[in-house]
């Protein structure tokens, strides 16, 4: 009898074609954040009970673009590297459960599928998206450095829309990469039940990091701008009040989670 | 308290960001057909328990190309077609379940966010791919017909490695479009323990068009090649024995399955 | 002494690797097309001396978008169709030469380099874009039919903007598929001298199709809004007033054309 | 009457809509060079009279692959990074004119409109492609950094199919970047009639950077390999002796060339 292998789908005898290997995976890449407020009920709104609006700061919210090279433990990504590099753009709020304060990517888009499966694994709400981020260079002909006076810019664009855009020019460097996405995630998985009527299984899930390495954080000035679109609902967080720019290197292993609670039998 | 809308992620307070509406949903397209023999025992390894070997020819495979538009109930997509066209190709075999034949897609790529996630609803284990397929056209300057005579080429790429190509030359009006694609799909709906050690939720599904309607399918000849690729297993199900190639407009309806088996608790 | 072959770059021994083949070029495909006014200082700004505005509706544009499936004489392209199939949106206006009418195309984007390089040859002005076009098929159930009532939508973006989008609603039959895209092109071809200052080469040339056939048009009501783009002067030539929306489907060759003016010795 | 402006097509009243500004243009990024030996006469089939092989070692090839960031003077492409970053993978050889030594690329793919439109300027006879190399980053766990033991992969794919791939293996620091590309190029310009036989333009150019900064380059053991395609002939330039493989980063600024002969009146 047939013992199918595999940590995601397809799964097969060998498990080589699965989507993605199982964890750990490891990652190096840059995050350009923006810090902003909201209005704190365009916050509240995202979170479902048992989930609460984070006791300070409600309304603050990180959109965050990153341009990752990743891999599995065996590394072999790395050599056929349009299976390791991917660019993505997220939204992150903040919560409570149980009195603890969480992080929670709200909405996501990303360029390759593989991100897209983690992503569900993780209970990251993953869509396909066009972004691009300015890359710091060691020569200036063409690029900016992680420096005082460097200007990044970044967009997001999906269904031929584009939904975000931003400029971030460096200004001194900077103790924290922000505050909102400092936290355990708190991410709901879903999947809706075939027959209709709700989900066949829901759970809402911690994870986080198990290994982070940063270089030197760096803040600055930045200009942040939100378009509408009919398929999306990232402009409902409107920018009321900008906190502020970051911009760091990171390195980081992600190697699973734990369940907080399971909404369905 | 928040309710949370949207049948698929994100959810949100209206739902309207959902990558995917709730079913039903409609599509049109032209289905291109290639119907052939490799060893059994290369489909039987796909087939996990309590699935069976199709008592009948059960080395037969589907390779089908399909170049879709499709939408909701609304049909909004149709006036902003980015979100509406896909293309895709999928590999279906049949297998035995409770002694009731069952088509089954193991292999399926699609070049859309939101086919991705209807695939992730109904079981289609899908990956980003590139697909292409000549299409019919009144006026035969660029295009065949569907007709005897008409040539018709079909392509698979994902990775940047070309994976399948097929040329399918029409020969006759067929009675059917094949017989490998032509039962209830009898699919595995599987997400992985965030904590590791196998899945919160495994469950083996059926489900099949609410409605269907097809033109005149015809037959032909059809030369078909396979490609390896390190991250695929399509080209372990060898071509061993064309049994034909087919051509077919349909128009679809999908409106969910049932469940036949839940293996997870 | 090595001869080299090839219609265009990159020239070779056997001229194989060329990105086009010679002419004749033979196109299947469907035209959405948009007919406005705009004010006519907008069009006559596009128009270099000696090319002056058409004597009758000067203002008039049209908004073009086609779906195409392309090949060369020996219709190799058609079996292997990612070189065959592209998508296009392009903006005609009129012109007067030496007392004639000609159509002009102002700007125009297309998906694929083979498309590219053909219009550098014809005096088409071509970037890449995304166009998306509702396509007719004979099943509903996700498609409009061309008959009374057919609504096709139509989107063009480039840069990760949108640029241009469409409804057309059709209404009937029309004995024309507009006029302001119906008369010999008069394109300028230019080649900047390496050197800096002015051209190297530029040419003022006319061509049209050596065949062409079309199926019935028809007419309908058309909403169509443009946008703004820093890399863009499409949305410079505002919708003053709707004339009306066509669809039709075609077959054309094309075969080259003559030189008006040689503008570089 | 209409002054038209624009470096490049299409050719407005103000220019903005040009697809390229005018030099200079300024670039960042990294190479990574794969310098081996073919058969001496595959590289002189390439090179038209007057061009004959150069004296020493004529059979060498670079195949290289870059990851640029690029802007114009004004560098307003660097806040809308879609508009400045692009990859290519380039095949330089060596040839002799007139006695002196010049590089020539000979095949060459890039992924954005605008870089095909500089390539035409500069006689590079570039069509579309998906190039991936792999990134260096400060963080080890998804990256190699440039020193001994860094491993870098570089994929080539054009019209689905891939056409180039190279695993490079740093092992020391490098006076060179390798000599193939060392030289001035000698390229052609070619623009064929619009009533056909012959080119209506054609030109042999010299070019090269106007200024150059260059990053410490790292030599290393490679692995290459190349796969046939029907629209391609980069295979027929057979890896017979690899020579080298080679990683910098550099700084760049291109800035206009000089005519050697116009082949065309």
């Amino acid at each position: 009898m047939t013992q199918m292998k595999g940590f995601f789908f397809p799964r097969t005898a060998s498990g080589q074609a699965s989507l993605i290997p199982s964890p750990p995976w490891y990652y190096s890449g840059d995050l350009l954040t923006v810090e902003y407020r909201t209005d704190p009920a365009r916050v509240a709104e995202l979170l479902p009970a048992p989930l609460e609006p984070a006791a300070e700061d409600p309304g603050a919210v990180a959109l965050i673009w990153a341009d990752w090279q990743s891999c599995s433990a065996g590394r072999e990504e790395l050599l056929d590297p349009v299976r390791s590099q991917y660019k993505e753009c997220f939204v992150v709020v903040r919560c409570s459960y149980r009195g603890r304060t969480y992080s929670r990517c709200v909405y996501i888009w990303v360029d390759k599928d593989f991100a897209i499966a983690r992503g569900m694994h993780q209970g990251y709400p993953k869509k396909l998206g066009s972004m691009w981020q300015t890359r710091p260079h060691p020569f200036a002909h063409g690029a900016p450095q992680i420096a005082a006076g460097g200007v990044f810019g970044a967009t997001l664009a999906a269904g031929d829309r584009r939904l975000a855009e931003a400029v971030l020019t460096l200004r001194e460097e900077s103790e924290t990469n922000g505050f909102v996405n400092a936290h355990p995630m708190a991410h709901h998985r879903v999947y809706p039940d075939i027959a209709g009527g709700g989900d066949a299984y829901a759970e809402l899930i911690e994870s986080g990091g198990a290994e982070f390495a940063g270089g030197q954080a760096w803040r600055g000035d930045v200009e942040v701008r939100l378009f509408d679109s009919p398929t999306e609902e990232l402009s409902r967080l409107t920018v009321e009040e900008v906190i502020g720019g970051y911009y760091r290197q990171v390195g980081v292993v992600w190697n699973g989670g734990t369940s907080l609670e399971r909404l369905t039998d």
